[in-house]
């Protein structure tokens, strides 16, 4: 049995998030980006297989950089992200493969995860962007942003920013870097890094500053959401079309261990 | 009776193209822009109305810039743009609209055109970009695609680019600016400025440079396939997904007569 790494991207428009949906009461469902690739990667190997990713992304939300783990005890084809090519759609690409130490867990073994998010901050919809953000049509202030996200970082309870009814452990989190951009296209680019995020948390935290600035609210207004610990006190979700996982990142130890076939 | 220029933006992959298909042989068609555009406007303006755009652009072709324009006796709501993104499916979007001149014509008055093609030029598909770009593994040599292209500058018989079994009066164009750039995300970029371009010339154009490159010719090649005049002497046609119609030029004195509502 080896264990294998592989970092894949993904056009999440037309999946119900990574994970396959336990009930289908909401009509005819769009399939998961695991079962997708399960049964692209279980073709090739002709051995059910079970992926493991560093994080499951909610139905709408794009990767760049997503990691899978994966165990087999078959021989993996010369170069499986070619093989891989002609069993999935166009919208979902596997990138690199690694064989893996088996103390290596795609989730577990995360040190950080940076997420983009695009914002369409012009009077006009964007016909080419629409699949891939949020269109606001009142100039937002970069500024504002900035200072309210700096707010956010450090090791915080982020109570405030976790989903309604989803049970976590702690919601106790570190973010480590946040930056917010305006392109020249028109686009307002919001990037953050952090040892890891509850489900929606980073949607939770761009619907919130945004919020924030078209209430004319003062940056500092973010310190007392968080200390309310209270999800109700802070603002709704951005939609999922705007967000894009990165980059995982692991120890360079492990990184070290790995090795790319 | 008054006439409208309007500026448009599409993403092209769900159409057969700006103008109505003839025949549906090929099964289940989908619908133009042309149609699509015509039915949104003529649902607020309350009247059959018929568009003219600057020119045709194929299926699966993309707009960022496309140009219209429309004549009505109708008064326009105050917003037309805005009243428009109720009726359009977002892989549409109205920008601008501008009370025009009669002598202005959105085909015929155009100065010059700039089309933007795209191709992802890496080992691994991107799942992002397939519906906006040619994806193409073997690095390609951007120093190549600039001599050769330099070549097509100037008022020159382009018979040799034109589109198999499409009549047209004559085959004489003028091509003002060529540009290949590399950017750091992996796409190699194609900007091509004209007076006008035939049905898949930009298409033919790319196709043939690419070719000439992967087979390793001179980039002098691409001066004798234009002095042959003869189609099969050039390289296969581009896919549609990787062009972008950017900008149309007017004249500045009819510029000068629109002005914007």
């Amino acid at each position: 049995m080896a264990r294998y790494r592989m970092l894949i991207s993904y056009d999440g428009t037309d999946y119900c998030g990574w994970q396959r949906q336990k009930d289908h009461k909401n009509g005819p469902e769009l399939p998961s980006l695991q079962e997708t690739l399960e049964k692209a990667l279980g073709a090739i190997l002709n051995q059910p297989l079970i992926l493991s990713a560093s994080g499951r992304t909610d139905a709408g939300v794009h990767a760049v950089g997503q990691v899978i783990h994966f165990d087999t005890d078959r021989r993996l084809p010369k170069d499986l992200c070619w093989a891989l090519r002609s069993k999935l759609p166009p919208s979902i690409s596997a990138k690199a493969v690694w064989e893996a130490p088996d103390e290596f867990h795609a989730t577990l073994s995360a040190v950080d995860k940076t997420y983009r998010y695009w914002i369409w901050n012009r009077p006009r919809a964007s016909a080419l962007l629409h699949r891939y953000s949020w269109w606001i049509r009142k100039p937002l202030e970069p500024d504002f942003l900035n200072e309210a996200s700096r707010l956010l970082l450090g090791t915080q309870d982020f109570a405030s920013f976790r989903s309604m009814g989803t049970p976590t452990k702690t919601t106790v989190r570190r973010i480590d870097r946040v930056q917010w951009t305006r392109k020249a296209s028109g686009l307002l680019q919001f990037e953050i890094t952090g040892g890891g995020f509850m489900k929606q948390m980073v949607r939770n935290i761009v619907g919130t500053l945004v919020d924030l600035e078209m209430r004319g609210h003062e940056p500092e207004m973010i310190s007392d959401i968080i200390t309310l610990k209270d999800r109700t006190q802070a603002g709704p979700a951005a939609p999922p079309q705007g967000l894009f996982l990165m980059k995982v990142r692991y120890p360079k130890t492990l990184d070290n261990k790995c090795s790319q076939i």
